[in-house]
Order: C-alpha cells, then sequence, then structure tokens
C-alpha cells in the first residue's frame, strides 16, 4: 500500500446536460481524482483550498473514503472555486457559463509532513506555478509524479508549465491539447514530442474514444466502454486520472506493462462516472461493480490471434 | 480455403490530400476489398463494370491476385466510373469534387456460375437494388453475407436497403451513418437496432477512432493503429472490409471469436492502406509486413490484468 499525494481543485460544479440540470454541487479534479483513487488500497491526501460555504458533508465524504484532508484548507468567509457549464447536444463539447476562482485564486498548497515522502504525486489541472511549487516540497523523489493540465496553461503560462514538465514522470492530457503543445498533428508524433520535453510517459485522453498511453517505441490503447448513455462527462478525465494514479501507488510499480493496467483501470473508472450527474455514480461505487466491468473490458479488447 | 464473392465498384480515382495530388489512379470499392482480401488463402471473384478505358494493367494486377475477374464486364466504348476528391488539413473530413457514374449507371451485376456457391459474398457500398439482385442470384444462402453501405443510399433509397439489409449477416457502416440509419445516438443503441433489422452482426467504422462489432450482448473494439503519418484515407474502410471478409472466407468459421479476429486483420490491412495513395501500398503490400504489424496490434492493446 503506497501512499499518493493529490492536489487539485475541490470545488462547486452547476452542470447543464441534455438530460438535465443541477445547481452547485460537489466537484474539481481533486475530488473526482480522491474518490477514484479510492477504489484502491492506498493512503492518500488531497492538498487543495475551499471556503467556508463548502458543506460538511463533503468533508465527511471524502474522509468516509480514507482520505487524509488535513492539508484541505477551508478559508474563514472564502467562497468555494465554482464552475458553471453547459454540453452541447453530442456531449462532446462544452460552454463555460462561469467560473468564479475565489479562495483558488490565492491558493499556496502545503504538503503535508507526513505526505512529503508519497510515491505517487498526482498533480491535478492547476496553474502549473502552483503544481512546481508541490514538486518543491517534496523530501524525496516520489517514484512517479503524475500532472494533468489544459489549454487554458498553455495559453496563458506556457513557460511555467514547459518547466513544471520537464519535472515529471507521466503528463495527461488531451488530443487536442497535445496538438497545441507541440504543434503536431499526428499524436505518434506529439507523443515523441512531449517525451522529449521531460516525462518519461505520456497518456492522450481522447474522451469517447480511449486513452493511448506512449513510452519510447511502446503504445498501449485503452477504449471507453461503449455504453447505452452518457449522462454527464464531468469529471470522466480526472476520474481517469484518479483511477490510474490510484492503482500505481497501491502497486508501486512503474513498469510500461503495470502502466497499461492503470490505463484500464483508469479507464474502467472513468466509464462509471459518466452514467450520473457529478460525483454521484462515484460516491456510492462497489468493488464488486468495478470488477465485473473490468470483465467487461477485456472482453472488448482481448482477442486471440495466433502470431507468426 | 473458402470462395469469396467481392461486388462493388471498380473506378477511377483522383486524390487530392495535404500531402499532395494524383490524377486518375486505380480505385473503388471492390479493388480494395479485393486487394485486402488476398492476404488470406482465399479464391476470390469481382462482380464489377468499368469502360475500356480500364489499363491492363489494372486487370493483370487483379489476375496477380488471384482475383477472378471473369464478371469483371468491359463495356466496349464505355467509361470507368471516375471520383475525385479533396482531402481537409485533418483528413477526416473531403470535398466530392466529381462523380461520374459512366458505365456504372447501368451496372447489372452477373454472378459467375462457378461463384453461386460462394461462402461469403461481400457486397461493397453500391446501390441496394444491386446488392439485392447478387443475393437472389446465389444457388446457396451463402454463410456470410457482408453489406457495406453509406449515407447517399440511405437519403435516397432508403426502402431498398432497409429490404436487402433484413437478408444479410453483417452490416458494416460508419458511426454517423449508423445514427441516421437509426436515430439513436448511442452507437450500442443504434447497433441494437440495426440487429432488429435482420443483420446478426453490426460492425461500426470510426476511422481514426477504430471499429466496433456487435453481436447481441457482445461488443468487440479494435483500434486503429496509431501512425505517425496518415496519406491518404482513400480505401481504408474498403480495406477494412476487405480483410474483414478475406479472413473470415478463409477461416470458414463465424463464431463471434472469430469475427472478433476478422476485425483486428481488417484494422492491420487498413493501417498500410492509407500510409500510400491510392492502392499503391496494398498492390506491394508482403505477409511478413502484414504479420510484423499484427505483433503491434496485440501489443497495443492486450494487458495482463487478473480479474476478480
Amino acid at each position: 500500500m503506497g501512499k499518493l499525494l493529490i492536489v487539485g481543485t475541490v470545488a462547486f460544479d452547476a452542470i447543464e446536460t441534455p438530460f438535465g440540470k443541477t445547481d452547485k454541487i460537489l466537484g474539481g479534479a481533486a475530488t473526482y481524482i480522491g474518490l477514484a483513487a479510492s477504489q484502491f488500497e492506498v493512503e492518500s491526501a488531497i492538498v487543495s483550498v475551499v471556503g467556508d460555504d463548502f458543506q460538511k458533508e463533503y468533508l465527511d465524504l471524502l474522509e468516509s473514503k480514507n482520505i487524509d484532508i488535513s492539508s484541505l484548507e477551508v478559508v474563514k468567509g472564502g467562497k468555494t472555486f465554482f464552475w458553471k457549464g453547459k454540453y452541447h447536444n453530442d456531449l462532446n463539447s462544452r460552454d463555460t457559463l462561469t467560473t468564479e476562482l475565489n479562495t483558488l485564486a490565492n491558493f499556496n498548497p502545503l504538503v503535508p509532513d507526513n505526505f512529503k515522502n508519497a510515491d505517487v504525486v498526482m498533480l491535478g489541472n492547476l496553474h502549473p506555478g502552483v503544481q512546481m511549487s508541490v514538486i518543491n516540497q517534496m523530501d524525496k523523489r516520489p517514484k512517479l509524479i503524475i500532472l494533468d493540465t489544459m489549454n487554458f496553461w498553455m495559453d496563458n503560462t506556457l513557460e511555467q508549465l514547459i518547466n513544471v514538465i520537464k519535472h515529471i514522470d507521466v503528463l495527461t492530457i488531451n488530443d487536442e491539447e497535445a496538438r497545441q503543445l507541440t504543434n503536431e498533428y499526428s499524436l505518434v508524433k506529439a507523443a515523441e514530442a512531449i517525451q522529449k520535453m521531460g516525462p518519461k510517459y505520456v497518456v492522450i485522453k481522447k474522451g469517447e474514444h480511449g486513452a493511448l498511453l506512449f513510452n519510447e517505441d511502446n503504445v498501449f490503447f485503452a477504449p471507453a466502454l461503449p455504453l447505452e448513455e452518457v449522462f454527464d462527462p464531468t469529471g470522466a478525465g480526472d476520474t481517469f486520472a484518479g483511477g490510474f494514479a490510484g492503482y500505481l501507488a497501491a502497486t508501486e510499480n512503474t513498469s510500461f506493462s503495470n502502466l497499461k493496467n492503470a490505463v484500464i483501470h483508469g479507464s474502467n473508472l472513468a466509464s462509471f462516472c459518466v452514467e450520473r450527474f457529478g460525483t454521484k455514480r462515484m460516491k456510492d461505487l462497489e468493488r464488486d461493480d468495478v470488477n465485473k466491468r473490468l470483465h467487461q473490458f477485456k472482453a472488448l479488447t482481448q482477442f486471440d490471434i495466433e502470431l507468426q
């Protein structure tokens, strides 16, 4: 059982999809990462910040999943980061209607002492300067530093992003962002270019079209499970990252073959996340359901051709 | 070694991609299907029509691949079907610049006597009435009838299309067309709806995002091999279909597990097709290259998670 340090947003989301809408509900990258990682035998902590408008029941939920929240700062008189978005009919694109940074604007992450020796550090999508400050606080080099980012930081803080990317092992990024970061249309070439920037491993997330894992000449692909209905894609990418990081922290094995398994576990968990609004499905997800669906993943992808 | 009957266009294509352009070169669904199927131990025939402007070297090429072309009609004074198209920068969409039906306008397929007992019939994208007439000419019910179609026939001859679909075993169709045919956005639901129309198996082609095979509660997915460069997507879908049909004719086994293998073989061959203009790569493709790339497909998709 390894230690997993999670840094990222804990937030309120208001979501509209073709199937309905919600008021402010629990969201944020670190929340989804933590919930997904809690499916594995890990000791995990979330470093983040919220306002004192953040409900106790949400803190209780995270604690009930054995997530250490002693470094989840609650700012007196502050308000929690809020995002409001509306998905288009095909669920593949969305408009951001509101972004209120609130307490996140001055977020200064403090890694708890007992997690300065974490085995795996999962840096959720945040300002690259904040991500770098977390790496600098570690007592020893973690076995694996995983970083997620998005186009916003490429547009606004590219230099800092390139700097933090030098210090990590795995970059998780979506296909369009990989193209933007490298000016390469081919994802194979984009992944090569990213590896030259520092990370040994690159995970390119393609949403409903699955995820690719690259390392030198190795490529592995995990599809998204074909579902009857996708209800709300919010958090799917973070759930993927949480499953990926949680499995690697639990197994303490960073071989390519184990990273392949981690991609499958991440895809498997993400397939649950999208079935309900927000964190609803992940909150109550049972180990049995997770194991059953792994069988479906195997049936979906495994074949038996005798090679010559 | 089974018998494979291929019906579809044999054509001239003029292609423009971001990487270059060609004058009239060899193209057509039946051409790509035949070339791909010739990678397997099959006895195959193409039923099609061309004009007497069609070069002898192209006929020789097909014969050199052991394809029976005695029912490839050459119309005296007629012109060969011609398509001209231009791909956009991302290669995922294209504009048709010219379509000259020529001899195809009056195509009346005649199944050769020695193929009226074919094991597998591969009906390439054509008028559904022409596809139906081929089925009606068979002496005995083939083990497997595979049909490819496109949105044009849904827009213009929907009733005839629905009729021929009742008589087939496998429909191959792309994702957008599956949605159009069924009014279902979810591909899982679209595949269910298509199975209710007749075919036991549905293959949904997603281009660079791979292909899904559905049969009752079973789903299988094959990714497209991630390539450094895609040069020209023309013929990839037909090459997939040709590999799929060729493998099934060669193995004479229509179990779901063998159809999974057929999807992998089809995807494998399609990955070569897109590396060069038109049929260039498929013409000289060696069995060794094909086998090598199957190893890549296995590495790309196979994992080893102990299930509970």
